[in-house]
């Protein structure tokens, strides 16, 4: 295969054709920072989107499952500081009256009729939105969009984050200029398991990318899942899935391809481009982890079916014991081990082997002593990997993660 | 049904007739604390036991699974400062050979002749028992064998715990005096999930129980496993179980009743004081559960299946993010609903309702404000319940668990 030319460009949302984006301040968080963002194509949009399967979904949530189905979609409309979670039928009115003001601001600056919004919420779980301020903040947020206001986008949807999280690239596809960018929050409550209509599997994660390439809807949304699955589906902070876990991804056509079939050389393109974003904001979200001090990639190989693989991977990421020897820069294979042995997943103990940035510390399932000292070395690293053959078969599967330390609890104490 | 009188008493497992202990110090341990520990039966004894259901099995483990067919049994032997897990074929040999010592020990002190004895290890995982220390330990124990000596046996067992676990109660079984006591240890790696043929379902936690009740095998075993599932089956500090998990209970027929048969008045009396020396057993466990400031009682009501109860409280008691908030005395009733919500258990928003102690504080799914300030001081007390109805049946389980603070994170930074 032709490595694909896939460059990173700065900028976000707003660096594909036809996008623009503003973030300003609503009031809905008490420190008065930024607090709501708005994306919007200048012409409508494909759009794909996966939804958390918490069984208790956000009013947006709700509200946005339905209307993806409706279009043309024009854009996204988000809020922090307020998740509008567990707040029944007014909630879901306070999304749907969010979304037709943002629609009639709209069809008001470009002169369409029937536009569509798609809206997110983040932040406490329980409280109704304060309405009056959304409704004095939408049309302020109208006025300043602009390509640069992406920036401000990214700021106005952090809650417990310490940095933006914005990606974007540009590939060519069909002889033209296609860009794909991505904004993203995270940092609490992480371990998004979505899918299309927010079924059970298993953050409050949010994220929106926009791509000004030509796709269809249903092969856009074949290529979200698949981009999801590697990213944001393979993360864990603290093993918490949200009601509002969303990703959405827009394509307004505006690079002026030629219409992206399936299996092609084009749609190769574009996944591997989809692919890297929603990897790079993902891996962004592990990085700004709450109260987190080392990144750990965990992957999983050797395993007899992507099930086993999958299992066994979450079982570690989300082990407290694993996670707070990490803190302390302690390699505890032996918790590796007895995570990965009630995981559920199949394998035999006296095969298993597990590295640590490429030294193997446990070999036929016991220690080879002689790495220990290494090892003990890089697991003091900021960032390292840990990897597991389950010596079973050839599936396999790669996760982030985060440490767990006292920051975490005492920042989680109390809201 | 009458009330049974089931009387708590002092002592633990050399409570009942017949039954002596020891725990000496084999310098297993740096701290120079005692470190095995001995409980041994005059008279041969029928065993029950359960065992973790984690894939990687510790060698006593192992062992144990096939020890407990054989009989007649005579004794348990424990070590703590060692887990002898992931130790492979070593680690097993190590295990038989304590026990073939035990063994020795015993035909030479009390003249019988091929009696068997079970093990039992808690510690650091992947390190090799210094076997020297434990052949000179053991003889040392078989010495010190008194009925008072189970004090020792209990503090011998104890890894990271702050005081011993030891609980005794004695009822009227067929006009004869009928003893059950036990000695246990925690505290961290802790969600037992345990069952006779340490088959997957999913602490290091450790428990020896004994009676002088005359009672058969197979009921035996049915009583045991009946006693697990409301007590050690229903427990968590940090969600992670352990490779060593094992619960015992051996019966001499010291007592002199009648044999126990099932689904008599006897049994009934039998299973409650059984019952009841568990859960005081599991209880004190998550008392002292590493680093935890509360204690906290989690009943699930109103769920449509035995699994969906099951799912729906270990889902909350897991939860790094419930566990962190009840750390700071936050009830962050939404933290709760996001459990449930991922917990994989069918039930309507809705519907929920969730107590505090008692203060209705979630109603058909939403804050009851009301209740706030009240709920507010009791998330505060040292110990309070959590009372969650699913409003989809009538289903439930209680499950015991911890908070998880800062002191947990730093306790195991470093083993």
């Amino acid at each position: 295969m032709l490595k694909m030319k896939i460059k990173t460009i700065s900028g976000s949302v707003a660096a594909p054709k036809g996008f623009l984006a503003a973030g300003v301040r609503a009031k809905i968080k008490k420190n008065a920072k930024r607090d709501l963002a708005l994306i919007v194509s200048e012409t409508p949009c494909s759009v794909a989107a996966v939804f958390t399967s918490n069984r208790v979904k956000a009013a947006p949530v709700v509200f946005d499952l339905a209307q993806v189905r409706r279009r043309p979609i024009h854009g996204v409309i988000t809020n922090s500081g307020n998740a509008n979670a567990c707040t029944g039928a007014q909630g879901l009115a306070n999304s749907r009256r969010t979304a037709a003001l943002a629609s009639r601001e709209f069809d008001r600056g470009f002169g369409t009729r029937g536009s569509k919004f798609l809206v997110c919420s983040t932040g406490r779980i329980g409280v109704q939105l304060p309405m009056s301020k959304i409704l004095a903040a939408v049309p302020e947020a109208f006025r300043q969009l602009s390509r640069r206001g992406s920036d401000h986008a990214a700021l106005a949807m952090m809650t417990s984050d310490t940095f933006p999280k914005k990606f974007a690239v540009e590939c060519r596809i069909g002889g033209k200029r296609v860009r794909i960018g991505g904004v993203a929050k995270g940092a609490g409550m992480i371990h998004p398991r979505m899918n299309a209509r927010g079924m059970p599997l298993h953050a409050t994660m949010l994220c929106t990318i926009t791509t000004d390439a030509a796709i269809g809807r249903t092969l856009l949304q074949n290529s979200l899942d698949v981009a999801i699955e590697q990213s944001f589906n393979s993360i864990s902070v603290d093993g918490d899935t949200s009601t509002n876990d969303t990703v959405f991804l827009l394509a307004n056509g505006a690079a002026g391809n030629g219409v992206i079939r399936a299996g092609s050389a084009a749609h190769r393109t574009f996944q591997e481009a989809l692919n890297r974003v929603s990897l790079e904001l993902a891996r962004m979200i592990v990085k700004d982890g709450e109260g987190m001090s080392r990144f750990v990639t965990v992957r999983i190989q050797g395993c007899g079916s992507a099930r086993d693989a999958d299992r066994m991977g979450r079982a570690v990421i989300n082990s407290m014991l694993v996670k707070s020897a990490w803190s302390g820069g302690d390699p505890n294979w032996g918790r590796v081990m007895d995570a990965i042995g009630y995981s559920g997943a199949a394998f035999r103990e006296g095969r298993v082997r597990v590295w640590y940035d490429g030294r193997l510390l446990v070999k036929k399932g016991h220690l080879n002593g002689r790495e220990l000292v290494a090892v003990k070395k890089i697991v003091k690293r900021p960032s390292f990997q840990v990897t597991i053959d389950a010596g079973s078969g050839k599936h396999c599967r790669t996760f982030y993660t985060t440490d767990l330390t006292e920051r975490y609890v005492s920042f989680n104490k109390t809201e």
